[in-house]
């Protein structure tokens, strides 16, 4: 099974990786060849155009910033989705809209190719110890086929169902439960803080209820105030909260939760953030409570 | 040292069994009388009013509704406060106001008393499992001495320094966290249900993320919505979420996620619910998005 | 200065009576035949498609539910965009994204024409009374030539600039205004009824205080609870408030009060209240504090 | 009808005057004796206690600026209290909470008093102009004695009833009223002033759209950003959402719009705007949009 990997980012680099060092024929597209480049001595072929690399691929996997990024690599100049043979898999790991998502489903559709989406949970450091978990759907058929790719880059696989949509849908309500999480984090850090506790001091505590690592990776991160460098840029956040928005809107569900952390992420941004860490919209509220920051 | 456990409810009961178990000298007081009764057989003395029950007792310990339950046994007819000797230590394990805490400290230090806020965190199952997390401030020289009694009760005593209200600020912040939880799991079923996938299916993905037996308690009820019988009951969190507020409020820290909470429980008393276990909260993200409730 | 007018829907039907009164040469296209042939009687031509309409026009007026209506009219089968001669001058008066108008501009321009952003404040009684409101930006002189049509219409032109964009973040910002009024109104109306005072009495101090025709006319309705027929549509207002969002989100403005009443108006559609006016948005802080509608 | 006047505030002053300038026989105490000395020459009498104040007269009047200042000038030392004369009525026209109205009530009763709740609508300049809105509660009877003197300090007296607690939730619905309008304008303003147009402009829109005073007063304001010399304090304002919240609390009426304006004004009090005019509120949208301050 031939495998082209497109998108050599903070994630897609490690998650290449896995794929490579499990033994996969794998050949690289990034925009930038110096990342690519230092695949090649781990056997790995490097593309010149997405084209180049869909054209030879069973299975093409992207793994990019975003909606735009992902249409440029399909649609751009020297673009992915024609070059793809028919029978071949898109499987689309970025986190996109459920309406892309949707629409990617139809066109890949028309060209006699299948498309498979498979968001992922996890970090960069996640993804470079295969500890991601990948939700997957898509046709029953093309996803047992691509399944031990999947198996290969992360510490689980979940299938949620035969429409790609599902799997979007799902990613994005993972991401509001880890918004809503460091909104509820931040709050409680500068109420206890203000009252006179630390808020490692408070964290502690909150470990032992929760007994949760994401609780505890963020919380430290939070508690510490230290947001750079960043796992997940803020910026990156945002658009996903609004992809949250967008699919509620779509689907008639509010989520004043959800909007209650898009508009602290969307104020952060134009506050000059984005770069930062997206755990940064934690300390707004400590902004907000007149606290200064740790290290002022 | 001889101990005065005053309230058996849902919470009390299992806490007081414990210290009698573990051996303590407990004398009892509640208010219905057959609830104190059944402790006889274990050995437990019952005393005829507060005021009886603090007479005799090196520590007075309480765990009630609310404050004004608090308030009625210990400045009440035959009320505690004025009965409990001079160095005797009261250990307030209740949910209550950071101010009432203060000025309950006042109160017992005028009479030569301590005071020690020990709020908890866990359910009637795990008060009976001793699985209690029990958050302790107060003068170091009585909290060490009523520490044995803590520890007798929980799976962990947390001390958070020498003044009393820390404990409960944190107490007040660690609800807010659940409750803030629980809009998340709410919010997010929702979405997911109307996308077409069940929400067992999601808090499956949930659990494997978080890994915390908080989400997957919570979770499981709410994915189930089984609201009844109630571990804890709405009009009682709602209380809670009052407390944040008010705490919040009176040290200047804006708590936008608790205020939702807040303003959804009370939107839920209003209309009927106050009985429910709190966690009926998360379903109002399904009523307002128009999904029917499960066995309708 | 001849006029092609299409949308005669509650708002654009007493819009191009006004013009046609006002004596100005109207050629009507609308979706549904009957509707324009009712304007024959009074001189107005029909033509048969958006095509017809627009090629015999200098200026072509559109005033439709939503973008796709607009998009369909100018770019559907037998399309205006194409047909409109260079040099003409297309008013778009109906509410629409920034994103849309912002296109708008580009495409008319690459034709040679001219686009003219000109929404409206008012409902249909107020354009039969010309009452309305006209925001108008664009080119100072294709502004200046279709300004005489704009004041046949409403009782007033404000123009705002030549990007057409403006006006339509104007409008949009102008119904955020009309929907935080009508919370803020909800609200209040079921704070003082739970505490024993009609709504009614309550709107005639509100009626002192600011002394607002808008006040007056919202708050006589919603304390009615009287939300049908509708002036406008709740659906249609849920699309307003989707296109305030998205322009804050794209210009990084956070505002929660939108998000709220966006998140209310969205789950009232969701549970079946789209074909009501919008402002029984109003009625949902009474359902949540368990007040009975009227009547029931 | 001899009266008592106690508190010569920004708003006291101005009322009291115009008793006085109506020809009423008027003793005033305020606790900085300098400002009641001032009155002297107009013809009042000064009383060096609230209770010498109090002794000689038919009806009380307090303007004070909280709670607490009613409770020292009616229970502190020398207090008013248990000096006014039974059927003396005491009419409050401070802004309190529903709670301490309706103890105020029960605690004149008791002592063969009466108790009228008249708080008002409008700042020192509409007080000094006799443009004041009064909102009235009580006693038919007493009311009826004491309406002449409410008639003399504003341009209208608006009866709600019987029972004093319904004038002081109009008048806190009425401040929930205002401050929606500053949120809404904040946000309105932040979103065109990001787009390229100037607040000022949109004002002028609003302006014509809601034709109200009240509109055009505050809006000028925040668009000028001027929020000192401040006609209304912003923590006096944060003190009457707080009350708004709790009134609402209380009845089982969620208000999300006022919980917002409450963290609003909360945060921006935290961060020292305390002493500035609680329009202050609406510049917080601008700073999250990260638009400067004019000026800066």
């Amino acid at each position: 099974m031939k495998t082209a990997f497109i998108g050599l980012g903070g994630m897609g680099a490690p998650m290449a990786r896995q794929l490579i060092d499990a033994g996969y024929d794998v050949i690289i597209y990034n925009r930038t060849t110096a990342k690519a480049q230092a695949f090649t001595e781990s056997g790995a072929r490097v593309a010149a155009t997405p084209a180049e690399a869909a054209a030879q691929a069973d299975v093409l996997i992207t793994m990019l910033a975003d909606e735009r990024a992902v249409q440029t690599v399909l649609d751009g100049e020297d673009g992915a989705l024609d070059a793809l043979p028919a029978q071949g898999i898109h499987v689309g790991m970025s986190t996109v809209s459920v309406d892309f998502s949707q629409q990617l489903g139809a066109r890949h559709s028309e060209r006699g190719q299948y498309y498979i989406a498979a968001p992922v949970f996890g970090r960069p450091d996640a993804a470079a110890a295969k500890k991601l978990w990948i939700v997957a759907a898509g046709g029953a058929d093309p996803l047992a086929r691509v399944r031990p790719l999947l198996d290969a880059m992360g510490q689980g696989v979940i299938e949620v169902g035969t429409d790609p949509v599902l799997a979007n849908t799902v990613k994005l309500a993972g991401n509001h439960m880890i918004g809503a999480m460091m909104e509820a984090l931040g709050e409680s850090f500068a109420l206890v803080r203000k009252a006179g506790l630390p808020a490692e001091q408070f964290l502690d505590i909150i470990n032992r209820l929760f007994q949760s690592p994401v609780y505890e990776n963020y919380g430290r991160q939070i508690a510490a105030e230290r947001f750079t460098p960043p796992g997940f840029k803020l910026h990156l956040g945002l658009k996903d909260m609004r992809l949250v928005l967008a699919a509620a809107d779509a689907n008639g569900t509010p989520m004043p939760l959800a909007s209650l952390v898009h508009d602290r992420m969307l104020g952060a941004v134009s506050r000059g953030m984005g770069e930062l860490d997206w755990s940064v919209v934690a300390r707004l509220a400590a902004d907000e409570a007149g606290l200064s920051q740790k290290g002022e």
